[in-house]
């Protein structure tokens, strides 16, 4: 409850006696930072224009290098984790302070685009760039971290959070290596990924700058985005079960059509998740239908569902509500339903504190704000598990990701790195 | 218009002067028969208890020499065409007739039954037998037909209605030979087609025994099946195209989702076909979703149409509804949909006299009899450009067909003969 009743104006009239009062009006480069952008862009660069990183790849390896290379032009202290994350230190003046971290990773999806992660990343380099150039010295100990393989499930995020278990090393990811191999192949040890994880209270705080990768702030205009949390993700394998049968020669009567039934299925995940108030989402984005041929009735049909919202509850609610109509479906069609769970994080609320940290940060720059849902997965989700945590938005063109098609202005760009060199700054002297 | 106006009750009364009473009691000998039968099924014979013998095989072969057998202890007179249909003839006492034809396939489907095509086929050569040994002689030669590759697309019986063209003979089958190899395994000379093909008029009349492949004699208990025609096929590739985009990121209200279209589209299928009274069946059987993952909105989706009747003016009005329906998701989902069609085959419609013929043959056998049409294709579809047709139709247990679980009562085998032997006895006494 005290740091409920931080008092705000207070801390504004003493941060002006303590501090210089040339500390708010820093700003970052962001002529260097684009410029770092667009070199990092050629490390997997396709002919599309996108970039094609995936972890642990030869680009990848190269893009780490250059990203060290910046950090200690940065001065920060540079090393490679055992879960093989790429962390640069600076000192901070109160030594009882736990760190503030910063960050995003560098990797991406195979042919992605040069912004998802890569935003953040070189913003949390220019941010200690700029804090270094200036003889800013924080309070807390500063930690900019570039998490390894976010695109292939958060991986070396979840190193910080909980030990990666044997399956965990054995996923072979799109680089062909398992994670263990990949580990070795970036400077980490698998058989020292207990010196990595931290716990509950090791960090003061994380907060991470990324694209949106949706629409809103582009569609509306809006230059930063205060991120509400980050969803949760629910993904279910659909099985249906009707009866294959000559297409020519079964009357439709007599048909138990487990396409017919996945249809109504379709429609009706559409309409319940849109049927109330909110940003939740439902996608049915596999099919396959068996055998598949223009003359057989399908007997069976592969399906999918997700569900992803920042409250728990309203995605439980939603699944139910699609049961109770699979149901209905089932005897309307002679058929069966079987849904099997196969992807379900809970959500990652930011703090509630850090979200004014942003928000005021952003206003103070002069930028317009929205408070919204994350609903992509980032590494923040992992680092929630640890300390506090917050995420800035800026704005992703017609809200395209993963894709050669991402793009972000260099104004945008430079605005994000300039909120989240303030919001470290206001929350620095808080008492977190 | 004279034969319309043929005078039935004049006919039932000259026929018992022309022919010797015992005619009419004629039966064919039904153990015989379901003996031929099982042996036949010897010849690609699977574990699971069907017939795996797709044209042009080994397996085909062997079938083909046993069937040849048989057809020369019915005293026909057998010849293989340049086509590699089994004919097997039977002159006739009237030298100014058109041949009767009566007859079906032996090959299967792969992983097939042991009833599609067989039944007629051994039907047809028992009704030669029964004549032989009866010393019954018909004013019409007869001809016992085994067209060879029905499976693959009528290709026997196309043969006869016109000339296969190099695309044709080009086709890669299930036997992994072309059909112009397949002809030369199995005794034909396919440099020497046209000798196969006939001219219209140049046949009296056929007639086919078949199990029905659909389940509603089987359902309604009925035992003949008197079929109204052959219905067209119709076949769409059907594309549809919206927007992949990001399953997390993109609000509900933004997204341009193929699969949605499609979903909404399988159902309207479904509705349209079944608003309209009749037999009429219109099918989707194929889908996919592109890229087809859990977190992805599907930008594209490739499905499928099928549409049958043996009125192709109801199917064409079917296709406009369905049409007018796919412009409104068009713009309810904001995408756009293609049709190509890719088969397109006239309704066969049977000879009204052919299914008078039939239907009195049978109710004078003592069975109840149904019209029905033919949802699947027959050789009788391609003989139908050659001179009137008529198919007799025997249940089907729970219309299963194409599999091992395809399956007819000895009972029911036998009525179909007697029913194909007494229409073949009634349409000889006509002037044809």
């Amino acid at each position: 409850m005290k740091r409920r009743a931080f008092n705000w104006s207070l801390f504004a009239a003493s941060a002006s006696l303590v501090f210089p009062f040339s500390r708010f009006q820093l700003r970052i480069n962001g002529q260097r930072l684009n410029q770092h952008l667009s070199e990092l862009a050629q490390f997997g660069k396709t002919p599309e224009g996108g970039t094609h990183r995936v972890a642990y790849s030869a680009e990848d390896l190269q893009a780490r290098d250059y990203a060290m290379k910046l950090m200690r032009e940065a001065k920060l202290e540079v090393s490679v984790d055992a879960a093989g994350n790429i962390v640069g230190r600076r000192a901070g003046s109160d030594a009882a302070r736990k760190p503030l971290m910063i960050g995003s990773h560098i990797d991406s999806v195979p042919a992605g685009g040069s912004y998802d992660g890569q935003v953040g990343s070189m913003g949390a380099i220019e941010v200690a760039q700029t804090l270094a150039e200036n003889n800013v010295r924080l309070r807390h100990p500063l930690e900019v971290v570039l998490f390894q393989n976010e695109e292939g499930g958060t991986i070396g995020s979840a190193a910080l959070a909980r030990p990666l278990t044997d399956k965990d090393l054995s996923i072979v990811t799109n680089s062909k290596k398992t994670i263990r191999e990949g580990i070795q192949f970036i400077g980490g040890d698998p058989d020292k990924l207990a010196s990595v994880v931290r716990k509950k209270g090791d960090l003061a705080g994380y907060v991470e700058l990324h694209i949106e990768q949706g629409g809103l702030l582009h569609q509306e205009q809006i230059n930063i985005g205060v991120v509400e949390g980050i969803v949760g993700v629910n993904w279910w394998e659909v099985t249906i079960d009707g009866f294959a049968n000559h297409a020519g020669t079964t009357p439709m009567n007599q048909r138990k059509d487990a396409l017919l039934a996945a249809a109504k299925y379709i429609d009706a995940v559409n309409r319940i998740v849109t049927s109330v108030p909110g940003r939740q989402v439902g996608t049915v984005g596999k099919i396959q239908a068996f055998p598949g041929a223009f003359n057989i009735v399908p007997g069976r049909v592969a399906t999918s569902l997700g569900l992803r919202d920042l409250d728990a509850a309203k995605v439980q609610m939603l699944y139910e509500k699609i049961q109770a109509e699979v149901r209905q479906i089932e005897v309307a069609t002679g058929t069966k339903f079987d849904f099997k769970q196969v992807t379900s994080s809970q959500p990652a609320p930011t703090d509630a504190r850090f979200r004014r940290v942003i928000d005021e940060a952003a206003r103070a720059l002069g930028f317009t704000t929205k408070l919204l849902p994350s609903g992509a997965g980032h590494d923040a989700q992992e680092i929630a598990h640890l300390c506090p945590i917050g995420m800035i938005f800026i704005p992703s063109r017609d809200g395209i990701s993963h894709s050669p098609r991402e793009f972000s202005t260099p104004a945008d760009i430079t605005n994000g790195a300039n909120v989240l060199l303030h919001t470290l700054l206001k929350l620095d002297a808080m008492n977190l």
